[in-house]
């Protein structure tokens, strides 16, 4: 299976999981017509996502929902669990620990860590929050696979190569900067500023187009 | 000016604009090089980034860092400030409020929706949180430019498509939903589960390439 699958096409492997879990458990069927709609993309796009993984569906058949969702959920890693510490317990970090979605989805915060003193021994649902001194002996014991650092830029760099060193698979990443880490952990950036200069962005070239 | 520049160019043009925004003030210059270092690409790319919007710097002087900061700033529509309405008084909410870089970037929130008629009334910094029943009107007077949604599936088609009505810009949308809007009003999504889906994919990728 090769490494360079489009993010745009992970992206979209998403949507096309969400489409499908919209429907009916029972055994029905799906054409790439109809997750293309509902993804707002194409049928050819749709064959053209799914063929990277091996094949799917009959021709003119379309796709069996329950198959492909199962597929789908095997391909993007979560017909499992993992394990996740949360660096940084400020309003995002605590955004993030009562999203939902997160846990129902088996992304399972084992672990939340904060420099500030007054806000060590905190306790946040079934955690306390921790000191950084605690951290490398924590990401051990608990087996975390994900931290996700809700920190600001400063800080954020050591408290990534703290995480690499100490054997975690991946980081969701929200301080604005670029980390610098070892390419056999990936790295995800979410930056709400770039988000917003992003539409900015497009906005300012539709109106110097128009 | 083309709009067919990648969203993965926009995202380094923000990367160099952090860069430069590191340097001294006083009129010194940037090669190409500097600029790869800091953004972890290369020096051809940006300069090929930085091509789509016409010439800058001179052979073998590099890049004036004034002249280039004021420029991407104009580029990212952001030597401006943008009035932006906040529809979703819940931690995201909550947390994209209180995130200082928006504001000290002249994202300005000049109003908050909730429909929660507990949460209407309260007192959130300078905004009172409004009833959705007062969105066109507040979006008109206000003269609102971006919307961001931060609330959940349910609901959010029916606002983005009130606030296209309504005439804002462009939106923001945290909701895990494909907007259906028309063209020429831009979305980003930022998915927080797709972001974590997006790690587990290439974590996953990686152990069966191993």
């Amino acid at each position: 299976m090769s490494r360079k699958i489009p993010e745009s096409t992970v992206r979209r492997l998403s949507h096309y999981l969400r489409s499908l879990e919209g429907f009916p458990e029972s055994g029905g069927t799906v054409s790439s017509e109809e997750l293309a709609a509902r993804g707002q993309t194409t049928a050819a796009q749709v064959r053209k996502d799914l063929s990277h993984f091996g094949s799917f569906g009959k021709r003119g058949l379309g796709y069996q929902v329950d198959e492909l969702r199962d597929r789908l959920r095997s391909i993007l890693g979560i017909n499992r669990s993992w394990t996740v510490a949360l660096v940084g317990a400020g309003r995002i970090g605590l955004a993030l620990f009562e999203y939902p979605a997160f846990r129902s989805r088996g992304y399972n915060c084992v672990a939340i860590f904060d420099s500030d003193p007054e806000k060590i021994g905190r306790v946040w649902g079934d955690q306390v929050i921790r000191s950084p001194e605690e951290f490398e002996k924590t990401i051990v014991e608990l087996d975390v696979e994900l931290v996700i650092l809700a920190i600001p830029a400063e800080g954020a760099q050591d408290m990534a190569m703290r995480a690499v060193d100490a054997g975690v698979k991946g980081i969701l990443n929200f301080a604005p900067i670029r980390l610098n880490v070892p390419p056999r952990v990936p790295v995800e950036d979410v930056n709400l500023v770039m988000e917003l200069e992003a539409l900015s962005f497009q906005i300012t070239q539709r109106e110097q187009d128009a």
